[in-house]
């Protein structure tokens, strides 16, 4: 592919010194800081050849970079063959960051120019601040890609749809009226909205504009007096048109944002400035702006009984498709029939038949072997390699349902495991029990918690660079805020309600990797009078770990009671939904483990 | 006492009517920020009755309030009757911080006066914009009681004498240039230094100003030309003036230091807005000032060998003094002729034994039956309770030796343990044992091991509301920073040298409080190559635990294993040093536990 780039740096190069442009800055975010992003945005891909969710190109008229993270040095240098680019390191000590490289080879003066509705207020505050000590000039208006990249894809026109009352627990109306209340409580009168899941959970809609993350491209603005989607109006169909109007919400062109925000006045609006582009910040001008995480990511993450009543629900249909699918996958990996991409195809088979399945909620994670061990390995149709006998597949993936959004990781011993693999996989086990079953007082963050995770496996020298646990939405992002289980800094107090994943692993290069996850919802664990009240929390993934991977050495007798009464309960409760056979399989795989 | 300070009170209305003072404030800091503080900056004592280590009063020509928190809420009240003040709780929704207070008692134009050499930089500044927002006016220079309180204690006049390198394993030159470094590395050529053990540690000079940590009254000022030492004459012996003049430090009067600084200019200097006074800040006039966290506290933090070496013969020497101590205490407990003073006076002269010793590190809480669940309990020789047959002593104390600071608690029975007692106490003891056994990679921070201590008491719904860990100084504060293990956010990373405590406890309101504390110092424990380099805790303290307060039912073979490898350490240490009667209770006390 990335032969195939070098004249669309050319042609960029043409529009730079038609404007005097001494340098520009191409990201690898759309407009709304999502996870992940359309076609449409994917300007850095057209001009570098380079396929991330991380990366930053600076072009001069001579030279090209692309900075990205460790996750990706040896995909990017391989992709980067040929485009002009080069691969720079983030966060390699002793490597020159963006500004340091651009205060390093720009003159004084210089023209460093931008897309303002692609960096964030933040970002660009702060490359405003830079170029200013290093006197150079900043242009926030360079938007060469709709001239330049003639089969540029248009922004996604699927149709919206309602997320029913039923399953999302609280109507639109009564979202729109806690986001102004929230808002107020920071001292603002409306709220300028930008990231797409906030803007779906608020107005219960919904969208297949994005893969994997149900939501659709728009923003939205709330005050008491006007409500105003800005979208495409070709995504509209009339019943969401008709429900539109009922909440009192105006729909205005994606594409006039700008022009109507400017229009705005009277009114203190609050922006998450790490989210809100320069450019929309600049249209608000005749507005006071309230700076501040946007408090909507918290009123999302703690969701209601509906919900988690969905949540049970998805998890359980989730539980069967995956016992079909692994008794297929156990079946034929030894015969070497099949690939790490063919055991996902299984998987979303087997899910597709659930008429509330919405597509898969992320790319699937399937190593083999030492696959495993590459934490963001993806396996591509053409070329994933063939399972076998022996050795362990980590298979971590997820679903979307309407009433819930799923994320699991098992992995699992194609045969004869060794006693490495043993070990490992029950230090990893340990891990994920610990915060299975852990007790702790309200008002503890996820940051305290990651250790419990980690315990087992530091004892033995071994540790893992990602973090424990992710917050997980609602038919919305796998991958959501502000909770998380991680050893970084985190005052989010853990909250009934919260659903997170619950993921320790262990990765050894060049042999194999081990990830056990299940999705866990906060719930109040007991009251004591002195003590006060403690939280746990309950898990909702119903799939069996692999017991021939346990040592019960390693165990403690808590700990084996646990994993047999999860196991019952995970058998108790898909069975019924199996054929003979299939519950079989499941009989055997939750057998009883005993000392 | 309380009435006594009533014509304090007035004597001091006198004064603030004089300037035309609406309100000052009176707090329990010394100019130092001091932990222990002499008698002399003891005002609030004087003027409210209160003995505190955390109180702020204000007055007014109509009321008088002291703020404190729950640790002292009780005593506080007792203390403050009769007293023209009334106690206000810190911390504690609903109730008015000091400053809305003052926002709510003041009128427009109210003149506020404080003493700006016991207020920090950032304190007084806090204050300031206090003011201005509230149309208040600030003084900083209402320093009354020299003049009021007759009896005023002066500045203690203790000796100073050198901290010989033989114990301190680094010569003041060589300090002084790391810490001109450090400083340089923040971007000042100088610094300023109001913290008591720093002065100190900087200067390997020690006195017994103050109880319980051997620092001298004085400041020092540092830059590559100029290092003066303020420090009143009358403690410097010839010994002292002449280390001082060969290490090119010169000696200026304690009273003049402000004086002094004012003459200053030419040089940046490094001052700790939270320790430094705004009153020197101020004198410092004629010099840029850079604002940060004192270098000094990590320097100091990371102990040498020979420091080490020293902590490790302090450990023996305190083991051996708390054995023979401990004996006499079990004997005479049960015939009820001793009381809980009784027991740190024992203590107290066992250690004395030692040439090395040089007085108590902190006041005991020695707290038999409920006493010792009220975590800050001090006995008093009045009127502390005899010990008798049955129920849990605590002990928390520690001693001051040339070589090192100690600091140990343990938790007896004496007598037919209750099973709720014996629970309690191996909660306690997991919890201990977790952080004393717990491998974590290079750069943990002690805030994400805290949760270890925490985890096994938390499953039945106990916790304790102090950290796990502080730091502790070498023959200086028994408490010292950066490190320490809490669970609140503390990004210093643990490192090989800093010595902590190791100390989980519960505590049941009218029964018994369980504390189980040793010094843990952090060594290289493994590496990895492919993850690295890993750290653990080395347990300093030796002392056996109570065995007869452990359920081996409720600890794993590794814990068994460890407490009998620590027993055999703690016997093979000491026992050479007791008579034969003494070694047999504690070959008792050491033997091998078996499940």
């Amino acid at each position: 592919m990335s032969a195939n780039t070098f004249k669309n740096l050319v042609a960029l190069r043409e529009e730079m010194k038609r404007y005097h442009i001494d340098a520009t800055i191409v990201t690898s975010l759309d407009a709304h800081h999502s996870e992940y992003i359309s076609d449409h945005w994917k300007s850095l891909e057209w001009l570098t050849g380079f396929n991330t969710s991380n990366g930053t190109a600076v072009i001069t008229a001579t030279q090209g970079k692309v900075w990205t993270d460790s996750r990706y040095f040896l995909q990017c240098e391989m992709q980067l063959v040929d485009s002009g680019f080069e691969m720079m390191k983030e966060d390699v000590p002793g490597e020159p960051t963006v500004t340091e490289w651009l205060a390093e080879n720009l003159e004084e003066g210089a023209l460093v120019a931008i897309d303002g509705t692609l960096f964030s207020i933040n970002a660009t505050n702060r490359l405003e601040v830079f170029c200013g000590q290093n006197g150079f000039r900043l242009a926030t208006d360079f938007a060469p890609f709709d001239k330049i990249w003639a089969e540029r894809p248009a922004r996604p026109d699927g149709k919206i749809f309602i997320h029913d009352e039923k399953y999302a627990g609280e109507g639109a109306a009564s979202k729109i009226a806690k986001v102004l209340d929230a808002a107020q409580g920071l001292g603002a009168d409306a709220t300028f909205i930008a990231a797409l899941d906030e803007v779906a959970w608020t107005l219960n809609l919904r969208c297949d504009d994005i893969l994997f993350t149900p939501a659709l491209i728009s923003y939205l603005y709330l005050s008491h007096d006007r409500k105003i989607l800005f979208v495409d109006d070709t995504k509209l169909t009339p019943e969401v048109a008709d429900y539109l109007k009922a909440l009192g919400v105006e729909v205005e062109p994606y594409d006039r944002t700008a022009h109507y925000l400017s229009k705005l006045d009277n009114h203190t609006v609050l922006v998450d400035p790490d989210v809100v582009s320069d450019a929309m910040a600049s249209a608000l001008g005749n507005c006071a702006l309230v700076y501040a995480k946007s408090p909507i990511a918290l009123l999302k993450a703690v969701k209601n009984d509906v919900q988690i009543e969905g949540f049970r629900n998805a998890m359980l249909r989730d539980g069967v498709a995956l016992v079909k699918a692994f008794k297929k996958i156990e079946e034929l990996a030894p015969t070497g029939s099949i690939t790490e991409y063919d055991a996902w195809e299984m998987i979303k088979a087997e899910r597709a038949k659930s008429d509330m399945y919405r597509g898969e909620s992320f790319y699937m994670a399937a190593g083999y072997r030492s696959n495993g061990a590459i934490v963001h390995y993806e396996p591509s149709p053409d070329k994933s390699p063939k399972l076998g006998r022996g050795g362990l597949l980590l298979c971590d993936c997820g679903a979307q349902y309407l009433d819930g959004t799923t994320d699991i990781t098992r992995t699992i011993s194609l045969g004869d495991p060794t006693p490495d693999e043993i070990h490992d996989y029950t230090l990893v086990l340990k891990g994920h029990l610990a915060i299975a079953t852990q007790l702790y007082p309200v008002g503890t963050f996820g940051c305290q918690l990651d250790a419990l995770a980690r315990q087992f496996m530091w004892k033995d020298g071994i540790a893992y660079l990602h973090g424990t646990g992710h917050g997980v939405g609602h038919f919305l992002g796998v991958h959501e805020g502000p909770q998380n289980i991680r050893l970084n800094y985190n005052p989010t107090p853990l909250t009934p309600g919260m659903v997170l994943s619950n993921e320790p692993g262990i990765y050894k290069a060049g042999k194999y990797g081990i990830r056990t996850e299940n999705c866990v919802l906060v719930v109040p664990a007991l009251h004591d009078d002195e003590f006060g009240d403690f939280l746990k929390m309950e898990t909702l993934t119903l799939f069996p770990y692999d017991a021939s991977l346990i040592d019960l050495d390693m165990l403690t007798q808590e700990e084996i009671d646990w994993v047999n009464a999860y196991h019952e309960r995970v058998f108790n409760s898909i069975s019924p939904f199996l054929t003979p056979d299939e519950a079989e399989w499941l009989k055997t795989k939750t057998k009883k483990i005993v000392k």
